[in-house]
């Protein structure tokens, strides 16, 4: 039987490709597919923890932590963002037309097993340690993506 | 034998993006492929009509709606667009090349049987109508799109 | 046996969005794959040479040569670029991580024999001669690509 695992790099940390990543993950995991999520560069924002501890970090790493969304609920959307009023805007009709929130979707993704892996490369270079992402990531590189990839029939780059 | 059907997620809006998409999708069905090109959130403004109805709508999917292009001739690039000179700019040498239209793309893609999907989720979110969009769509939603990305070779997230 | 061939289409010429279109083609021919980089759109910028001959050009093809970067050093990041203050802090903190540049990664593909196609198509839109990109390129359009992804086994748009 053919492969139907999906694979998916999340490079992207704005709202609107976040959300079109999870309905995607989420929806080829409801239909029984295997799904890795690979997060790299600013997908790695998704994953931040709103509580996470501080710590020391060099120089710039700080800036780009401090400068970078803290977490999924502080996504910009990529257009018509207008400093947050469009993510908010974004939010506020999905709500209304009854399509889960991103935070849904995520929670989702762990309960139907999706796997995300954070990549360590991009988390070195950014400054994240593994216990400033959320719960339930699996830690990795590139070579790791490359392996499931060439399992899967579907592979995506948002 | 081996499938070569394609599939593309037309997600961007912007000019120069969908030109991309345009020229990959009818590059492949002039090869024999079949095609299908599933266009979400932003993509969907390449689809809408200038002379659409009016609709009474709510408050949040009448603005993103106002500000939001109307249709394929009105799209911005998503690089130096410089207010739309950019994008101008893009067309008129595009023009001198005598490279194709987006909106001649978009016809040759319906001549060539592309198959053009609107993602319905996304039309409830951003508030548009069938009727808004252009003829020749198709309508349906992600698990639509999942059943086409199995059946196909090459699948792009544009 | 099957394919493990893989073709990445580079349409950004974001800094970050380059570097990982990079570290994935490396990956992969470091893992024994054939790889094909299609250099589209903005993607050119990144194989341009900063001694590029001058060539004289019409009107709209100089204004976008002369505003877009020139060649893998000047780009800017696709966030939080800060008019370059980005890139170079990106730069900085990756050579503190001993992660190759950009300018090594573009080597290491070439050695590992990565095969890069500039899109010759897009090179008449933005107005580019061969001899103003890096050598090594090979010169094709959107047909030869779609040969090249019938043979692969994954194939991203970056």
């Amino acid at each position: 039987m053919e492969s139907t695992k999906k694979t998916i790099i999340v490079f992207s940390g704005d709202l609107d490709k976040a959300l079109a990543a999870f309905i995607i993950a989420n929806g080829a995991a409801a239909m029984g597919d295997e799904v890795t999520m690979f997060f790299t560069f600013w997908g790695l924002n998704i994953l931040r923890r709103q509580d996470a501890p501080s710590h020391q970090k060099g120089f710039l790493q700080g800036m780009f932590g401090g400068m970078m969304p803290r977490g999924s609920t502080r996504l910009g959307l990529s257009k018509m963002n207008f400093g947050g009023m469009g993510a908010g805007m974004m939010r506020k009709v999905m709500r209304q037309e009854h399509v889960a929130s991103l935070e849904e979707l995520i929670q989702i993704a762990r309960d139907q097993g999706v796997k995300m892996i954070a990549c360590t490369m991009s988390m070195d270079v950014l400054g994240f340690r593994e216990d400033e992402l959320i719960d339930g990531l699996e830690f990795a590189g590139v070579a790791t993506y490359l392996g499931e990839a060439d399992e899967a029939n579907v592979n995506l780059f948002i």
